[in-house]
């Protein structure tokens, strides 16, 4: 398979993730500044949601661009990704439907970040071993050890909401911020 | 018409059949494990469902790189297909909303499912008629006579919702079981 | 601008009001044939819809191909289609909330068929006139015509939705059943 | 990063927002035109979203034209910008509700307006920046500075929302307005 449609795919699959969370901000129910104040973190949690899903997105450029045609594991692995990311729309809903008040829908969160972690860690290693060069792989691998220690903010937060579940929305926001900040420092390196 | 512009429109299509499935994973009332539980062949719905939409993309991508040029009944074999594919979230929503417990709903998802299989088998045909390649057309018929065949699993599982709705899950499951074993088999064979 | 990049984002929007369509396909309360069987009317405008979106795809893509550039009034005649085809997925859903009974959304849905065929009108007229060529011209004003000309079945269907609302669904199939029968003519024509 | 890919899943995000508002237009309760009447707002802000969310495709274009390569502040500046104004159809969502007849919701939807003007402003001038080159970086800011000055409507709509919701409807008209009468003269000098 030629490399161009898996990336306009997954871009297309990708921009349509990032969006339709939107219509997951529900509307509240007063339409005064207290009533909005009252689901502050749906909102934060839409925010942070929209900076992981856009540096995935990012990422996925990244694994695409180093790699020149495409294998089945590679096509198998960029599905599995697809579809841990798929759910993240589904589990903002669920945490933000409880106002990140509860313990079950807050873990489920960081479970389903943590899922598609571990499916760009796959999509990196099978991009790394398809490419055949050392230098590549060791690029990728050393991305995907990143990703991996990333998951720990994820992993950590899912463990934390079991107890505090608002807590764990910071610890969430974690991974953008590194993100950001990565990038920030890059451009400015680069500049 | 340019095929770049027939790839691109579908694979918008079918990006965007395979990503609103997730605006039909309806939230539990009750934001607990024993809530999420309740719903389980719901979420085993959702991953089929992707996974089989996730394998309808790659077939039709494996279609149209073995032609050149699009004509009329190419165009409107591949509309007919595009249509009972935008079925499938209906299909899946219906099945859902009544926990995979009542037989119309079931058994309408595999007539869906049948009917996407039927609307690949037309393109396939008509993409290897197109093509005036004897091998071409020797391919696209031995890949329709598959899917014909993989159409019994939507089949029998209709056949089988009448009467035990939640066992023709396990049946529906058999064609993305197959296609991914069917991929896997391919990515060690090219290894 | 580029002619390419107005083709890719009017092929998304057109590929996401083709899709979004099914979000308005209720489900039946009762998961029985006779629940399925009660929304007739919505199904059939649901294929019909499918129809007319997807042959205005292929209309869009014929009068596309015949130009070189893109200037400010083909981006506005553009931007004008676009609007009045993005009201589709709405009246389907307003005329299909009341089963196709009620005269005012039954109507309406044929005002917005009738507004987008305006629009094609507007943009063939455009396109011909941008391309400096007689011919294309010709080409172009000749496809209005039939547009304009279909249009009074839209325009008819208003009207008799006004006193009968089932029987404009008939008037307003003739339109889709037209345009596939025209294309199925020039591809036996073709082969 | 190639400019062709942040060019066409912008594109892409575009297009979903654009085309996701029309689910947020609620289908009146009651199917005649009184109930249809009684919604004008809501129709009226449809209107004017899409035509500022297509004029905001045209200016992306505009920008992303100019530019040869990508780098991480642009990059961050289009993920500030696409965050900004996937935020429309909440906004619109949130004012429609309240038929554009409280304070806050219709205050909102300046402020997103605003944010998504600044969003501008900034990719205008990291474009300008970014290209080193002084006629281009002249004609970016010439640009970020009449989004500025358009700004001062949404500003303006968004204080008088606090006193007189519906007159603010009016304000947030203005901006449209005036892209379309900038277009239209363009399209006349270029004639």
């Amino acid at each position: 398979m030629d490399k161009n449609r898996l990336e306009s795919f997954s871009d297309g699959v990708i921009a349509i993730i990032l969006t339709i969370m939107v219509l997951e901000l529900k509307v509240p129910q007063e339409p005064t500044l207290a009533g909005l104040g009252h689901f502050w973190p749906v909102y934060v949690a839409y925010l942070l949601s929209f900076g992981n899903v856009f540096m995935m997105w990012v990422a996925h450029h990244d694994i695409v661009a180093a790699i020149r045609t495409v294998d089945y594991p590679l096509l198998f692995a960029n599905g599995v990704l697809l579809f841990f990311m798929s759910l993240v729309p589904f589990a903002l809903a669920f945490a933000s439907e409880t106002h990140w008040m509860e313990p079950v829908p807050v873990a489920l969160y960081g479970v389903v970040m943590l899922a598609a972690s571990g499916g760009f860690v796959w999509l990196r290693l099978a991009a790394g071993t398809h490419s055949r060069d050392a230098q590549v792989l060791a690029y990728q691998r050393a991305q995907a050890r990143t990703t991996l220690v990333l998951g720990f903010a994820f992993l950590g937060g899912s463990t934390v909401a079991l107890y505090a579940p608002r807590a764990a929305l910071f610890l969430y926001a974690l991974v953008p911020l590194f993100r950001v900040g990565q990038t920030y420092g890059r451009s400015r390196a680069g500049a």
